[in-house]
């Protein structure tokens, strides 16, 4: 298996055409995967915010005024506004917004940023970043991952994850299959979309050098069951279950 | 970027040396990273119980009858004393035990192991898996990655990361580092171990056909800071502290 950045890529504006962009610069493969970070997605979809046409709602301004109160910093509540706007549900509300997107995802800030958007305050994620991913791979004619970068519990450091696909499944399965003594295995279900979406950021970068597209080359998806589930549903997550339950002390 | 098995790997058995048995499958460059599954780093360190040789202590007989209490389950006291004995703390102890490793890992029954143990019932991490590493890094002379396959929340799935590692830093820092607009970077601290792990796990595999050792060439690092910290502390994570305040409904 094989990784390459899409070289010179250039910065992207809304309307752009990406798959074109892509295809003139890299002779795909049918054994290619392309990973291309949600921020060039967004960009050409047009998904950038101007903040000063933004008005805070009342729970906006009740959300930035308990940040405030909690972190000693000043928070922006039209930025609140945004984040809400974006979000399903907020998972936490303080020591910072952590949200469920309205297509599953869970991040800080339901993934709303403020780098690297030229001429505009904010950038947020594609608004089905599925949707977003199964036209680049029907242009592409190769499986597609649209990529974020963010933290998780537990381990200090960010990685890339998955937020959308196409072209492939999100996952394979391994449950029933031997271990090499016969039993049957206990790793179960392998995110393999997540893995790439991983294995992308190594090569793809972050910052003024990063490029945002990667193809992988040569994945070996085998002969597996495949699951299209990646996010995990509330009645399923324990620790969603206990943040709901539990509040920052203040 | 290259990834590939290292070919033909035998099954090992305790006091092997695993680093010969790459070095004489595969000529190292100066730019490989090796990735290798803890399970047959933990056999050739012997790291496996026979569970008729385990007497279950007091808290493990409390902690077992809760959880088949809960889960329906017929849970054996002498599993939950061998991941007692593992375990620095139990983060969650229903409706599964959800340990922090002696090493800091937070994984399911501290990543003790019903599978892929010929010979014995149950394997066990190594006891300190950077140590490990760093015994292999030696002998290899490029950096080495110890892994593991384990879920995570908010996300269906497993994936591949890193409990152990040595020759290269943790993480690489992006922080101070400009974006393509001049502004900030808001990706920070980048945990290259973990996506190295989860790269190398699309190439590996579970399984009987499994290859456990997977050299990654041409990873370039680049010109970053490097942090070692992979774990967070208690204090800095937000849902240990959620978690710790929960109750799983009985």
């Amino acid at each position: 298996m094989e990784l390459f950045a899409v070289p010179d890529l250039p910065e992207v504006r809304e309307g752009d055409d990406l798959a074109a962009l892509i295809r003139e610069r890299v002779d795909l493969r049918a054994d290619d995967v392309v990973c291309i970070a949600s921020t060039v997605v967004s960009k050409t979809e047009g998904r950038t915010v101007d903040i000063d046409e933004v008005t805070a709602g009342e729970r906006a301004i009740a959300v930035a005024e308990r940040l405030e109160r909690i972190t000693g910093e000043q928070k922006d509540p039209r930025f609140a506004e945004v984040v809400l706007s974006e979000s399903e549900s907020l998972v936490l509300e303080a020591p910072f917004l952590l949200s469920e997107t309205r297509f599953g995802h869970i991040a800080p800030n339901a993934g709303v940023d403020r780098s690297n958007v030229p001429g505009a305050d904010l950038l947020l994620l594609p608004t089905d970043p599925t949707a977003s991913a199964r036209r680049l791979h029907e242009a592409l004619e190769v499986p597609v991952i649209v990529t974020d970068t963010c933290g998780r519990p537990f381990r200090h450091g960010q990685r890339g994850v998955a937020i959308g696909w196409a072209g492939m499944p999100a996952s394979r399965d391994w449950r029933g299959e031997p271990d090499r003594d016969g039993r049957e295995l206990s790793v179960t279900v392998e995110s393999v979309v997540d893995e790439l979406a991983a294995a992308a950021n190594l090569v793809g970068g972050e910052g003024d050098g990063g490029e945002p597209a990667v193809v992988v080359r040569g994945f070996e998806f085998g002969d597996h069951a495949g699951s299209e589930e990646l996010f995990r549903d509330y009645e399923d997550d324990l620790i969603r279950q206990a943040l709901d339950a539990w509040e920052f002390p203040a």
